[in-house]
Order: structure tokens, then C-alpha cells, then sequence
């Protein structure tokens, strides 16, 4: 934060603090990007025009006061990509190759052949076609899968996904794929997209992965789906409550991979969210126009939007 | 089998009846890869011409007299790359996103948020350049990793690896690479190229992965190296012995993970693994020359062959 000190009063704070400091200030970086504190202190927010914050999802920060307002929001686009997008390859090589299944019979030091899959030539659905799904597709392709989007748009001939549904007709989707990878942003649109009716379209065999954000499932439904057998497995990295309440049943089912929301967090992420932010500072100080401001109606980053 | 049954008179054997099945015998399917009952019922193989294992490494049918006879040996070369190939890629990125620690946090209902590595621009060297290494070095560039290879010539300018080095002169390279993947076939020069000196010569952060054969290790070297951390963790699919016995130190290294040498075995495979006999046995009938010959010299089938 250094550069930012040199030029500007940095006010440092923790939730409880944020209305105190936040009088006065012209601009809010909140890098706790998961903090519900910025609505309970925008009553004290008198002459701020800027915030940013560290994540990609600004589902924290979309509150009334702040989407009506001129305050323009910015976000860190970019920085999660490929780390999120290995993830997703990880998670996908885990369960063709059972990892997860070798390691609990390693700990029983049990030698127990058993057959795997291919992973090349699975189809995968990545729900969502911002700059984290494309990386996912894009890597996914490279490894050999078949990769389709879904977005708000229809899509034929997309550069990353090739064929692109609408995501209101996902349901008739569904049943295609072999994996449903949730990277959507969260809004009014896609809260509880997938709930148990999606669960119930998909393929038996599927696994599902979340790697967007918890509240785009209805975790009820899908630990149901999962018990059900109606969905083979699923990987985690996101949930409604964080962190998962300890009595949650996805901790304790063999066919889950659960995750801390970790999956973009690479050594040295947090030094890269201050360099987004400080990138951005230094064209606000100048007047230039700011990289991956937030539509705040959409609720994200429009493509092809200013960066 | 069925065609094969059409065509010739079929004997089917436990490794114990070998030698009385094999008397008058013309051709040997090995479909029992590991086991080691040939060399000792080599003695009534009186009329034997042709030796087919159900293998890509030929090493347990290496013995003395069958390489001296004019017996000719084929492989089942190709049929597990791409599995493998997955595998090496898998467990890479299980390393970089530390997989088996989010596995033992989910299995005690334990939260605990760390950074990941990425694995893209990582080094990996590839030992081995045969049609495994090959498939490996192709599917971990097309995933953003740095691949080099090594194997009997240096080569400057590979179409799968860029660079290959001399098995030779490993010790002065292993130090550059982040992961080293043995996938060498097991020969009379590559038995225990894995030993104190190599483990020695690699970076503490690196990882080390066999996929090829348990004897290209001096397993207790590569337990006192990951014991004292010369090296960072060790994915293994194949050992010395096997089954891995119960008192191994290995099943218990949080750093390694184990699996039962089941990183080629697909869905399928064992069909797959009859079909290239079935063509071979085809050829063979009609005077036509064989696939997958191997040199019994080299010890495998040499690139460039016939195939």
C-alpha cells in the first residue's frame, strides 16, 4: 500500500470501525471481500465516489443504497482466473482417477485396485462466461474436454465455449454433460439456480462443481441430490454459510469435496488484489477511466466491458 | 477371445499349469503383466514363437533365455498413455492445490483456509520419451507446464519435450524441475536411477511421481529423502513389491500419495488390452509383420518403430 500512502490518507479498519472512518473518505478499498459491513456503515459514507473491492463477486456490496448511488464500483477481474480454472481441471481429474477414494484407502493401508476414468472426451457445462469460465473452458479444452457455456445470452460461435445456452433454459441442458462447473455471478437472476429441479435433470454420472459462489445452490437440495443418487458427486470450493458449519452432512459424504473458497487464493494473491487496486488508484488520482468497473444493475463486469 | 478361439486351439493357465499349457504352444498371451512364472516354465516352451505381454513395460519377460531365443516379444504399447497422461496431470495439480490436505481437513469437519501454487509455468521433467512420456509431456504443456525430457540420447529440438537430456548426466539437471515423473521403461540401466544421489540433486520443493516401474526407485533412499525433506512429496503408482506391504512407510507420509498401480487401468481397458493382442494375432496368421516389436536388447519397443 505503499504508493497509496505517499498520495492519499489511508485509514486502515476492521467491520466494527468502518462507519468511523469511512466519514470523509473519498474512496473504499474493502478487502475482506466476504464483509456484510459496507451497508450498515453507508449511512456515514458523505462523500465517497469509489469502491473497490478484492474479489471478483460483488454480491457483498450490491445492497440498494449503493446500486442507486454514483459511486462507482470497481472489482479485481483477473485475478483468480487460472488458478480458479486448475482448480476446476483438479477437481475433474480427482474424480475420474478417485483420488479421493485412494487416499481414504491409503490411510487404511489398503491396496485396492480399481478401474478409472478418462477424463478427456467428458462433456462439461461451466455456467457462467465471464473471464473465470472462459479460463476454465480454455483449459479444459486444452486437456481434452468438451466444453459448452451457459450464459445470459445464447451463444453460437463463442471463442472460448463454442455453443453457449441461455441460462434460463439450462434445465433442458442439463442432462447432457458429464460435469456442471457453477462459476455464474451472483445475483437476483442466478441465486438458487441450482436447485433441486437442476440436480434432478442432470445425468446420474454427473458431478457438479461450485467454484462461484454458495448461494447459486440450494445446498438443501443438492446434499438431497447427492444422497439420492441423483447427481454422482460434487467438489466445493463455495457455500451459502462460510465457513461450512461443522454438523453440515457435505463434510462427511464420501462422493463431496469440500474446500475453504480457496480455490483462487495463490501464493502471492493478496499482494496481486493490492496491485489491482493500486493500478486502479493511480488512474483515478489522474482521471483516467477505471479498469473493470461493475454494472451495478447487471451485477458484474459486462464482456467485452474496460479491460 | 472369441475370434482368437475360431482360429486356434486356446489354452487358458494359472501361473502354476504354465509349463504344461506352454508345451507345444506357438504363441503366449502374458495378460497376468507382473507375473513371473514365464522364465520358470521357459523350459517346455518347445515349439513357442511368439511371446505377447499385456503390458507396455516388457520387464518381467526380460529374462535371459527368452532374449537369447529367437522368440519374438510384442507389447501392448499405447493403450494406457492417454490414462496415464491424465494421472500425471492429476496428481500435479492435486499437489498444487494440495488436495490430500483439504481431504484430511474435510474429514475431521476442519476449515482451515491456505494458498495454493500454480501449476501452469511449473517445470516438470519427463524420464522416459517413450509413447507414455511422449502423451505426458503433451497433455502437461497443453496445461501450461514446463516439460523437458530426458531419456538414453539428448535431443535439442523433440517434437513432444523441446529438450531432452541424457539419462546420463540426469544428476546435473534434476536440480532445475519442480516435478520429476518416472515413467522410464525398467531396464538393466534405469533399475534404481531413482536413488540417495538423485533424490539429493532435486530442489526440496519438488515433487516426485512414478508411473512407470517401482524398481526404477531405491525405495529406501526416496523414504529417507522425503523423510528428510530433499524432496517435497512423491506420487506413486507403482513400487518394488507389490501389493505395497502393509508395514511400508509410504501408506503413512502425508507428503505421498499411493495409489495400486492403477493409473492406465480405464473402464475398459482389459477389452482393450485383448484387442491389441486380437490384431496382433490377426497379422500373426496372416504372415503379416507384428505391431509393437520389441527391441530385447533396449528392453522396449524403440521409438520411431513400428507402430
Amino acid at each position: 500500500m505503499d504508493p497509496i500512502e505517499r498520495a492519499a490518507e489511508v485509514r486502515y479498519t476492521r467491520a466494527d470501525g468502518l462507519a468511523d472512518v469511512l466519514r470523509g473518505a473519498d474512496a473504499l478499498f474493502v478487502y475482506d471481500f466476504l464483509s456484510t459491513a459496507v451497508p450498515g456503515a453507508w449511512h456515514a459514507a458523505d462523500r465517497l465516489r469509489w469502491v473497490h473491492i478484492a474479489s471478483a463477486g460483488v454480491d457483498p456490496v450490491m445492497f440498494p443504497e449503493l446500486r442507486a448511488s454514483d459511486v462507482v464500483l470497481t472489482n479485481s477481474r483477473g485475478v483468480f482466473d487460472g488458478a480458479i480454472a486448475e482448480y476446476v481441471l483438479g477437481v475433474i481429474l480427482a474424480f475420474a482417477k478417485d483420488f479421493a477414494g485412494s487416499l481414504r484407502l491409503q490411510q487404511r493401508g489398503e491396496w485396492r485396485h480399481r478401474e478409472t476414468e478418462r477424463a478427456a472426451g467428458r462433456r462439461v457445462l461451466v455456467v457462467g462466461t465471464g473471464p473465470i469460465g472462459r479460463s476454465i473452458a480454455r483449459l479444459l479444452r486444452a486437456a481434452g474436454l468438451d466444453v459448452t457455456g451457459a450464459g445470459r445470452r445464447a451463444v453460437a460461435d463463442d471463442p472460448d465455449f463454442g455453443t453457449v445456452h441461455a441460462s434460463a433454459v439450462l434445465a433442458d441442458h442439463l442432462g447432457h454433460f458429464d460435469y456442471v462447473v457453477a462459476v455464474a455471478p451472483l445475483t437476483e437472476q442466478t441465486k438458487g439456480m441450482f436447485d433441486a429441479a437442476a440436480f434432478a435433470a442432470m445425468k446420474p454420472q454427473a458431478r457438479f462443481v461450485n467454484v462461484g459462489r454458495g448461494e447459486l445452490v440450494v445446498t438443501a437440495d443438492l446434499i438431497e441430490a447427492l444422497r439420492a443418487g441423483e447427481i454422482a458427486g460434487a467438489a466445493l470450493d463455495v457455500f451459502d454459510t462460510e465457513p461450512l458449519p461443522p454438523d453440515n452432512p457435505l463434510w462427511t459424504m464420501d462422493n463431496v469435496l469440500v474446500s475453504p473458497h480457496m480455490s483462487g487464493d495463490v501464493v502471492g494473491w493478496r499482494n496481486t488484489l493490492v496491485e489491482v487496486f493500486t493500478d486502479n488508484f493511480t488512474r483515478w488520482c489522474e482521471g483516467q477511466p477505471l479498469r473493470n468497473v461493475v454494472d451495478k444493475q447487471l451485477g458484474y463486469v459486462p464482456s467485452g466491458g474496460n479491460r
